[in-house]
């Protein structure tokens, strides 16, 4: 089921000031139980959006269908699955592109900053929306596994299991380094206009694709790059002026142009920077006392050949929630696939569907 | 001493075309001795210069000067250096600033293709003109590595010693990744005006500020960032808009902005793709007839934590000498100081200057 939900009360947010009419765009899968207990609330990655798993009749089309559907390890007969545009994004949900009630034109960059904390308390209108007061899970990947986490302690009682996949208590030095970058590649790109191009469908901003660019090369292991493309050439590509004749240049040159015809620049400077201000990493009291109160049991899931989120960064996060005596799984895949390896239905990925199943439905 | 040799015979170049009038900026360091055997030729890595020691009175301004110098590793009082700019490069050599004899104007995006063979051909005349006919070493790091390498392949019976340090056989497929981000940075860049930016000391070109701090993050380690910058907040310094305030920002603006002022956004282009290039990881008859010849003894020494010629690519290339039979030292330092530490006179970059030492006193 597809549906946007419409907040008549406005949304306080973290850094300050308040959104007005938030819309928040949704997909449900799976019936929701009487007693409302069955409800998994999803939360996508960067440039993802709400349709996680297939619709009636579809095959593949939903991002995650090899992980949540009928028979699948969340198992849509048994569960309810809700997932939601991300607060900030562009595919139905309020962000940059929204009209600002305030002056009757888009946001675009006066669209209020925003951080994981303000995209989970937006989801939890919608939550509270089909009655749902404990969620049997919050599962999420990367950017939606920060979110999965903050709702394990943003509403300490309202989430049973908390699955966090190739995600991190926060950014490294690293990563924060390649996101600085690749908004630079955006904001400093004439036709981004200082986030007042054209919203024709047009117009495309040529920063975006080389911030997917940088995005994408940490997405994947530099052994599957070397495997997939190594120093191959592409046939009929011209390595004529300052482009060469290599498949990967071509990879990331056909893959950025296609991204950049789905995503809008702004909501992406949004997202990533958000991405860039979460961080569980500290030491403080208060920290520890957020993660004790949650009521939440965790899975964690990191994969060997992730660099933007290492198999340290989860070993870090859980021995912090282990101190704090929660019960934590981990797990670490070896895989080649990279950061991207939880989008991926690989055979070596399996492991993580098996992890995710057997986490649900045990005890 | 400081010196342009200005060639009178055109310099062919492999990938076609030839270039008139070449000039070669370059430096000595030490004297040379009467029957002319004691002459290494340094060549410089991407962005550097011909200054490769310091001169007289000075301290610490040649970019190697903790390496060679009088009493260093390499020993100025009984050796003469030979360090040229680059041919492509913007210190001086014949590059995209140079005036085209043709046409009157500076040849900008006009200058031709030219890759590592044409480099090490246009030192060949340096070599000649000081009238050396057996270099005692070629010596270099990274881009001057790669120079090093196709020195003793290209002239196989003048180079006696060859020191490639943090280099490789060539680039990987995220290593090229990287560099095609870096140069379409440039190349979408406007102020880049397809080459013909004004060249009056003032105007930049962001693109390369771009391709700057996408190149800086990988000529360090991920621990190196974390431990110098991890997550912290520079004083004074607003997260306004889609800036943020963390430290690793401050540093790549910094550090880019630099940059932009000292080095030639064609010259750029020009050099990183010539260093895309090269490549010696083929296994071709020829390849191996041409290693065969050398007469060259290697010392090929790689870091730890280099992740664009990581310890590997060594071992490959020693692999591949030893078959050839080839005499090859190698040696892998550890350190977290990435693909940078040969340029950094740390305590844990001891071994690199005793290993040159050793490697060039011994028998």
């Amino acid at each position: 089921m597809t549906g946007t939900l419409h907040l008549e009360t406005p949304l306080p947010l973290k850094e300050g000031g308040r959104l007005e009419g938030l819309d928040l765009a949704y997909e449900t899968f799976g019936t929701l139980n009487e007693d409302r207990s069955n409800a998994i609330l999803v939360c996508h990655p960067l440039t993802m959006d709400a349709h996680v798993a297939d619709g009636e009749g579809e095959k593949g089309s939903g991002w995650w269908s090899f992980l949540i559907g009928p028979g699948c390890p969340i198992d849509t007969r048994h569960n309810f699955i809700l997932c939601s545009n991300v607060l900030g994004g562009c595919k139905g949900s309020t962000g940059p592109l929204t009209t600002n009630p305030a002056t009757g034109e888009a946001y675009r960059t006066d669209f209020p900053e925003i951080c994981i904390e303000d995209m989970v308390d937006a989801q939890k209108h919608l939550v509270d929306h089909f009655g749902i007061t404990r969620l049997r899970a919050v599962v999420g990947g990367s950017l939606g596994g920060m979110q999965a986490l903050e709702w394990s302690l943003r509403y300490p009682n309202m989430v049973g299991k908390c699955i966090a996949i190739a995600t991190g208590p926060r950014l490294s030095s690293q990563g924060l380094a390649f996101d600085v970058v690749g908004r630079r590649c955006i904001t400093s790109d004439p036709d981004w206009k200082r986030g007042h191009y054209p919203l024709d469908g047009q117009h495309t901003v040529m920063g975006l694709a080389l911030a997917r660019m940088i995005g994408h090369i940490t997405y994947i292991s530099k052994n599957i790059m070397d495997r997939k493309f190594g120093r191959t050439l592409q046939e009929g590509r011209s390595g004529e002026g300052f482009n060469t004749a290599f498949a990967v240049e071509s990879f990331l040159q056909y893959n950025s142009e296609k991204f950049i015809k789905r995503f809008d620049p702004n909501s992406y400077l949004y997202l990533s920077k958000a991405m860039n201000t979460f961080d569980l990493s500290g030491e403080e009291d208060d920290l520890r006392e957020r993660i004790q109160k949650s009521e939440a049991e965790f899975l964690l899931v990191s994969f060997s050949s992730d660099w933007l989120f290492p198999p340290q960064d989860t070993t870090t996060l859980a021995t912090k929630l282990v101190q704090c005596s929660k019960r934590v799984t981990t797990a670490n895949i070896e895989t080649d696939l990279g950061h991207d390896a939880f989008l991926i239905d690989a055979e070596e990925v399996q492991p993580m569907k098996e992890l995710v199943h057997h986490f649900l439905e045990g005890p």
